[in-house]
């Protein structure tokens, strides 16, 4: 139950603040014998790095990896994985302006409450730096999922008010790169370049929605009735900054639904039982049944807007403030490999999980 | 992380399925010295009852409580408060056409393929008859919350396709009562009665939104990194039955705001720092920021529809299926009790848990 | 982390106070399908009840096991398992005098401060009562390590001043009926019958050590470096009453060891690499090595003498005590069952916890 | 639960191998607003280094901290506050020859056996380097401790067969530092040294007893009934390295006591309730009474002896073994900082959780 861990077979914590000496984590319960591939792990980083056509500021996060234990011969041990992504950006003095102010919307007022002092710089630990160290555990979790043949693939379904018509669920790997902001309709890039132009100068951001789909999960992974599967994925979804909702299978969209209409009939196929349809998304009961496994994430507009707003100091006195600074005008792209990475924790610990509910 | 336990530093676990002797939890780390208000903690019981005016079925669930362990003159002594409700409504006879048959949308199988063994009687460990135990502890929750002046309140937004065209952040205890089935535009319940009525003839069920708003929680609350408050509130909503949903503040409305829409401004009032508006949903960075948390639950339409449906049995041969019996046309009011439950406990545990971040 | 629950994949939760309605128990996380063995149950709580020649008292305690949950067709289900054992003894009103005033070396003083309000009926849920659960709880266990082929045996290696000049390891389960304390030595029966008639007669009582060995574990139990196997067994003996030393292998006696004589040296036996020596106890560096497992546990005389004791009231004024009705002269060999018991529920959970290890 | 995690509300994991790049440590849950006095800790982390007189080896190993997280102004946060330690010793080819063979009573064998690959390299994970992160982490607790008056002290009371004839209760800091070894009798250095010397020669090696004391804990921690007080020490001792056992109180020798000997009167003095003897070791039903805590941990000699050995190597061939190179020949001296850390851990947490038990 820690504050900064995360899981229960197979356990994440994290540590380090934005322009503190560095960021990094610890990942155990990480079974033995798994090759570290580190290109992929590096692969999954960049994926995560602001692209300027998408929205994101030019500034430089080269981000490399210190291993520091847990690898023999680059094969896991079963000892903690721990590693580092050094902070080469510190720019603490860019800071100083909000050392006294509480930026509408950030951490800031609510750390200082709750524990009388907080890192003013650049977020510290409540910045979404924080997130690069949830992409090199979870790259780790898909490289043990991959022994599974388990697959995930999340893209973005909407950006501010521009919707996809197609669903992840249609989607396959390579098909996603073909829209530089990993948008499901591949064919808007025009419309959503035109959206975040407009943005950029009014100084003010956008949010979205990033849909995930993970296929060949075998069937009996959840834990019920607590820690039900779909449980899991809401919870690793809800840590992620700016996130404000989570759904899967129908999601809202089955509250308006008939009992009939939503079923999942059975039927066999290939010797094996499926479901007809979907709707459920791969859970019932809180057990995956085997079926693809789908959810959806709403991202607030981040917050750090160009634009003058008011706000009060921490004298409580009422001050106004433009946030000056490289900031990105929307971060959802840059959230798929973080909404993959914190799917492949949840999953790959449920799997591991699901290993005790038998004898032999 | 057991299956069946929830919680931090107030831990419930619970027991039992629908049709067996009966269904029970346990509440550890429940602070000592609160009072027990037994009364109260029926008449949320009595709110989790169907109402057959609601879509409900007219079956008998006298629900009593048998008090276990914990108390000492009726109160709480920090031992943990163990409690039964009995099964008075055994008919497993009346189960024995569902041994051999996945119902669709059932927890049948799932449940067989991860244990290989299965309660097919009424869903077993899988019915929502086990949120009678939450609401509960939920009671118990809310007695602790109310030594803190916190107050929660739910009420049912949408069932099938109409929606309320109020919010939860309107109204307040007594509002809600004029609605047979809570729901938050009180003048409509003969628009939901006509849709009720046609749905038990057609043999078919619907779905809806429960919208929940905690209010004069304090600053503070939540842990972060991956235990932010909407993490803990999301995975307790995720854990009830048939729910498919979870948003809070804006939700998934947030992604197609701008961001100098969606910041809420800071203020001076009363000597206090507030937020002018409140899109965050009572929480930034995780944390509790003192204004009003509200957040939305999906539910899907109940599995159990009389029309006959496609399926297999457990020999994998197709089979036709209509499911008998007395079952709910919509469960949404009554799952009203069980998020405000969720909530309490959930709010309980962080404030305890919240305790432990500072020296003093 | 829940004060009352035990374990880490099969979790145990217990309830209840000596003198309320009942006592029970919910364990979570038990693998599905096994056959539950009534009688074996029985058995073993039947092992803790107290036997007049061993200086128990003859106080009935009729220790039936009311099973509610988590069992279809006798089998585990992976469902909570819970159980109730009701108390048929209640006499509160003999403990009224107990009221108003702190026995020495029990826990009335204790939990008054910690939690301001306790429950002063013989004990409330700090007394050995509790124990029953426990072994309801690690009979289940065994039957899960029966099926791993694991045997458990504990005996009793002193009494007062009484040590037994014979280990526990030269023992199997049928030796130590022969003596009616379990003892290692079970000639000496007749030495104990004077022992603890004295004490009797004196009013005051005896404590004692109690060792037990786990036979047939398999190498790769424990998880280094925080929950070392022994690190498990220490916790779980140490939270039972009257507790004070753990150690296992040599124990205390390898502090005076030299390396060399310490030192385990390997050979190869069967086509297994096998030790020919086990000071180490079965476990080297916190993983079981294939040997015997094998522990001491020593506890001390019980608190409650009819002899004549200072100490003070509620109102911190002096007052004498002596404490009257009926008590055992020497638990220990009633605490056989209960160091198998928890000892088994730490091996089945290493067990679960070790099948997550590796990939596959 | 993870293997490498340890604590309940501050929660310390670690990670790193003994010639790997770096140990490390990570210590969550640590209340905000506790200045880290760096000198201390280097302190505290120099009195685990091997000193040559107390028969520890020469090697150089100078423990740098590096300060990773959580700190601002030198202040804690409430942010995870990790840190480094680089291993300036990396000498992996030292250790070739020992990468076929199972060394006796180390951990070679079984962590081959649980995981299918093991660090050979000086013990990996299971070297007792480890323990240095715990000393970093433990002075942090000793500095948040500090705050409530809370003092801990450790000692030696027996090496080899050479037994101190005082107890750790009769000493307050400074006294100890009189003797190199720690030793509760300073004034027999020449008698160890003598022994220490004598294995030396022989290559072999002496184990012994640490005992420690923790004075002016208030009443109430301890987390009955699974998670008392002396579970929560056993515990921590028992996954220190070589720790073969534990006691509290009278510990093992509580067994020959009679419960009048043993029991511990109340008295009033002062205006509280103390009690006149402290034979419980200042913890009565799992919880502490405000007495001074003490208690006792055995370590067998290290395993590493220059004396030949027989053992098998991977293949399962017989083969000797004498293993060379820098080993200490009693490390029980350098051992009193870990102990006094672990309690310190224990300690603190446990204070933190009782913050938990009372509403206000």
């Amino acid at each position: 139950m820690a504050s900064n861990s995360f899981g229960n077979i197979l356990k994440f914590s994290s540590f380090g603040e934005s322009h503190g000496t560095a960021i990094g984590g610890v990942l155990d319960g990480f079974p033995a014998g798994i090759e570290i591939d580190y290109r992929f792990v590096e692969q999954q980083l960049k994926r995560r790095k602001p692209v300027p056509k998408q929205g994101g500021t030019e500034r430089k996060e080269d981000d490399e990896v210190v291993w520091l234990s847990g690898l023999e011969d680059n094969k896991t041990t079963g000892a903690p994985i721990a590693f580092l992504i050094k902070n080469k950006n510190h720019r603490p003095a860019d800071y100083d302006t909000l050392k006294n102010v509480y930026r509408p919307s950030h951490a800031d007022y609510t750390w200082q409450e709750k524990y009388g002092i907080r890192d003013h710089k650049g977020g510290g630990r409540a910045s979404a730096r924080e997130t690069a160290v949830r992409v090199v555990a979870g790259a780790l979790a898909r490289l043990l999922l991959q022994k599974h043949n388990i697959e995930l693939l999340a893209g973005v379904s909407q950006i501010g008010n521009i919707k996809a018509n197609k669903t992840i669920n249609e989607f396959t790997g390579n098909d996603l790169q073909k829209s530089s902001y990993g948008f499901l309709d591949p064919h808007r890039d025009n419309e959503l370049d035109q959206l975040i132009n407009r943005l950029r100068k009014e100084g003010d951001t956008a949010g979205g929605v990033v849909s995930c789909i993970i296929r060949n999960a075998p069937a009996g992974l959840g834990e019920p009735v607590y820690h039900k599967l779909q449980a899991g994925l809401a919870s690793a979804m809800m840590s992620i900054n700016a996130v404000k909702g989570f759904e899967y299978g129908e999601g809202f969209n089955a509250a308006s639904m008939f009992g009939s209409e939503h079923n999942d009939e059975f039927e066999k196929k290939n010797h094996e039982i499926r479901t007809k349809t979907n709707h459920s998304g791969g859970i019932q009961g809180g057990i995956s049944n085997g079926e693809a496994i789908y959810f959806s994430v709403a991202f607030k507009p981040i917050s750090s807007v160009h634009k003058s707003q008011q706000t009060v100091n921490t004298d409580k006195k009422p001050e106004k403030i433009a946030i000056s600074g490289r900031h990105d005008v929307c971060v959802v792209p840059r959230a798929i490999p973080i909404v993959e990475s914190m799917a492949a924790l949840v999953i790959a610990d449920f799997l591991l999980w699901s290993k005790t509910s038998s004898v032999s």
